[in-house]
Order: structure tokens, then sequence, then C-alpha cells
């Protein structure tokens, strides 16, 4: 299959499957339930499921796997957006072109929505339906997720990117920062589905975790580019906001130019550790071509 | 074993586990790490580890099992306080007596801490020491949790709250907020701990959460009761503060009498609970009355 094709089903089923599951909610707290919708369905590009799915796919995931893991993971990246747009966090107003949670609703109630979503991404992972061999696996799926979304992760990452912002970091720093707060979800992805794929050696395992790693730094690295060379209108954020707000990023630290090689280098690596594994890693090379070329 | 000798001792278990799962976390962001610290262990009552402890004895849990649901359930409780009382929320400065996370860091550190909080409870569900049995049934734990924490449980119920404040609301809707935001905890701590203790029959277990639901409506309305006659130097916060923010409560609805009345009533309905099962319930019947009695 095509890579886009499968960009498109997974966008599908992805949106499908988490649009269902906020439906069936009772409505007693209606504006927390719609705000959850809106956070959760308000056109994210699903790289994290795509990764899940391209990976799954290339070592015979399960489908029903592969969803809910997908679903898990973007209920934990969509809180993740929610609560880093707050006023006290980045204080953003857009958020793919569209008013952030908290200027669609309120603060209050963007809070409570990252909250609720952080809890239905475990929700997912303990209830949602699953392989047989995937059910066995349900709670180390919890302990990669929780691990990965917290102070060891996620969190860590943005308390230290809070904590930089407006002074000057190392190269090493940045590169630290980056790993926990895009990096470690990125790496939960390639951890639960190498968990939920049967008959998978550790060292292949470790070699998929080591590629969304790469791929983490290099999803950051594009990201700082867009920032200066991106058109507000493509990338749904105003350009050059990164710099306005004294981010640390590549292209500050190392200049245009330099991060544009080191993007290059990281490129070259990730397609060198797709090459090393014995399974058809095409989909997964064009994945690493987008990622580096996307324009928002 | 007498009542307040085991409040204390499992008051030290869980402060002695939480204080050591923080220390050993890296220093990367050593603000949140602190805040994480201050959030968990600012002198909290312990009052639903003291549940899962009283329960899990009577119906001889295993101590692992008890210590890691209650260090898990601490962790979405702290993490609670900590965004119920951020500016946003209900903008509350004093939390037992003490400034609230937001005050004593900031914001940004305050929503960090929370969020992370709350990966730490499912972390530990996942990979805190537990018994065999407990191993076994870890992911009915996490899936326990983690929807008495989201929109079905107490998000559910503080988006309600914050919806009602300053509005007038029936008795019923009124109960149900509570159930949501306060009781779905309390709940959780006896569903977790019969899922835990393996030959209760499913007759019994139920009963357990019967119980507990009404600890959470006695809490409730003694909370209330206490904000209209308690000593603010005594229950750590103003007395009065929520009549100041237009908050239901069962004294501003029914009038204080008649909530009085109403405590008076459930009381005796937990204590009936208690009385119907084929345990050694002596110690429950003594920590439902000092939740009825507390005052603070």
């Amino acid at each position: 299959m095509i890579f886009t094709e499968l960009h498109s089903q997974v966008r599908y089923k992805t949106d499908h499957g988490l649009r269902n599951i906020i439906d069936i909610l009772p409505n007693h707290a209606a504006s927390l339930k719609s705000a959850m919708h809106y956070a959760l369905l308000a056109g994210g590009k699903r790289t994290r499921p795509l990764l899940v799915y391209l990976m799954g796919e290339t070592i015979a995931a399960e489908e029903a796997d592969m969803l809910t893991i997908s679903m898990a993971i973007e209920c934990i990246h969509a809180y993740s957006l929610v609560h880093d747009d707050l006023p006290a966090m980045d204080d953003d107003d857009l958020r793919r072109g569209k008013p952030t949670c908290h200027m669609a609703y309120d603060e209050a109630t963007a809070i409570l929505a990252g909250d609720a979503l952080q809890s239905l991404a475990f929700t997912l992972l303990a209830d949602h339906p699953m392989s047989s061999f995937g059910n066995e696996n349900r709670i180390k799926l919890v302990s990669i997720l929780a691990k990965s979304a917290g102070y060891l992760g996620m969190c860590g990452g943005q308390a230290i990117d809070l904590q930089s912002t407006g002074r000057a970091i190392s190269l090493a720093e940045l590169t630290q920062l980056h790993q926990l707060k895009t990096g470690a979800l990125l790496c939960a992805c390639a951890e639960m589905v190498t968990t939920v794929s049967p008959g998978l050696s550790h060292i292949h395992a470790n070699a998929f975790v080591d590629y969304a790693r790469l791929i983490g730094l290099i999803f950051q690295i594009q990201d700082d580019i867009l920032d200066v060379e991106g058109h507000s209108d493509v990338i749904g954020k105003p350009q050059g906001s990164d710099l306005e707000q004294g981010k640390n990023t590549f292209p500050a630290l190392l200049g245009l130019h330099s991060a544009k090689e080191e993007l290059a280098k990281l490129h070259q690596q990730a397609l060198q550790a797709l090459a090393g594994l014995p399974y058809n890693t095409e989909a997964l090379s064009a994945f690493t071509d987008f990622v580096v070329k996307r324009d928002h």
C-alpha cells in the first residue's frame, strides 16, 4: 500500500474510533464533553497513529491492538496540546489555524478536558478491544504510556522547556528537552506496538525504538525550521512565534544552515536504522522522508 | 488494632512510600519534581488510604496491594487538589493552611505537577510491587482508577461543580455532582481493594462499594457543614469560602438543620450496610463515626 493511502486510512480509523468513544459518553457535563471532542478531533495529523500502523504492519501486529494504542496515544497527545496552550504555559490562541481549547471554551474547561483525556487514554488501554495477545500485554502498555507521559517523559520535557525559555542552553540540554517533550511519546508508540507483536526479537524491538527516537528529533528540528521559514497560514500558527517567546530552538542555537545539516544527518541515520532490520521497511522509509519534508 | 493507631500507620506507610517514589526521580526538572513532592506530601489526612486499609484488612487483602492502591489513589487525589485550586478553577491560595501549589511555585509548574501526578498513579498500578494475586489484577485496577478519575467520575463532577456555581441546582443534581466529584474516587478505593481480595463474593464486594458511596456523601455533607460552622485555623481554609464563591452546598440547599439530619440518616445507613456483612467491621464503624464527626 502506498504511504499516503495508509495515512488517510489511519486518520479515518483513529478519528472514527475517538469520535465514537466521546459520543457515547453521557451528557452530565456537556461543556466538558464538547471540549474533549474539540481537543481530540480538531484536525490533528495523526502522526503518532501513523507511526504505530507503519511499524505494526511491518511486524504483523493485530489491527485491534494498533487502533487501541493509536487512540490512547492521541488522547495523551491531545491533552498535552490543550495544557501547553494555556495562558500560564505557552499562551497560544491558535492551534492548527483554529482557536485553542481555552479560547473556544474557557481555561477551567480546558484544564479539565486535558485531565479527562489523560484518564481516557488509560481507560482505552484497559478496556478497548484488543487481540488475545494484546489483552495479555495491556498492563505493559499502561506502564510504557504512563512513563512516557509523566515526569520521566513529556511532562518533564515541558517543564525543562519552560525553565529554559529566555535563557541560552547547550545543544545537549536542548536535545534532552526534546527527547523528553516530543521524543518520549514517539518512542512509546514504538515500544507499545513492538510489545503487542508476538515473536519480535528484543534486538529488533530496540531498533524500532531507536528509529522512533531519531524520528522525534527529526520532527522537532523540522518544527523549529518551519517556525523560521514556514508560512503562518500553512503551519497554522504565527511564523516566528518560538523566536518571539524566547524559546530555545535548533536554528537559534546552531544557525539555520547547521540545523538543516543536522536534520540531513539524522535523516540518514534513521534510514540506516531501518535498513538494518530484516523486514520490508519501504513504507517507514517513505514516512521518514515525509517527516523531514513536511511543510506543516 | 484500635482505629487511630491504624490511621497513624497508614499515614506513615503512604507518606513513606510516596516520598521514596519522588526522591528516586532524576533531577532533570527540579522545580517540577519539588512541586510534585509538595503536592503529594503537604500533610494530607490520607482518608482514602485509610479506607483502603480498613476494608483490605477486613477482607484479608495483601499489604503490598493495599499500599500500591493507596499510593496510586493519593496521586490522583493530590493532582485533583492542585488543579482545583488553580486561579481558573476555585482560585484558592491556601490548602491545609499552606500556600497552594501554584502559590508556592507558579501556575505552569502546578498544572504540570498535576499532570505528572496523574501519570504517576498509573505507573504505580502498572509497576509498583504487588502480591501475585494483585499482579494478575493490575489492569482491572487501571480500569477502575481511570474511569473514576475521568469524565465519568471526578473530572465530570468538577465540571458540573463549575457549571453550577452561582446558580441554584436541585438536591438530585447536587448529589450527582458530589457522587462524581468526591464519591467516584472513594468508590474506586472499595472497588480496587475488593478486586485484589481473593474469594470475596460479588454481593459482598458490591456492599463495600455501596458503603464507600455513602461515605462519599457523608464526607461531602460534613465538609459543607464545616464550611459554615468550622474554624478557619482548624479546617485550613477561610470559613465560609464555599458560600462566598456561590458554591452549591447541602446547608445552602436544605438549611443547616436539615443538612445535619441528612448526615445523621446517611450515618445510620452506612452502619447498617456494614452490619449486613459477614466480617468484623468494627474498625469500619469507627471510621464511619470519624468521618461524621471530624472537625477538619
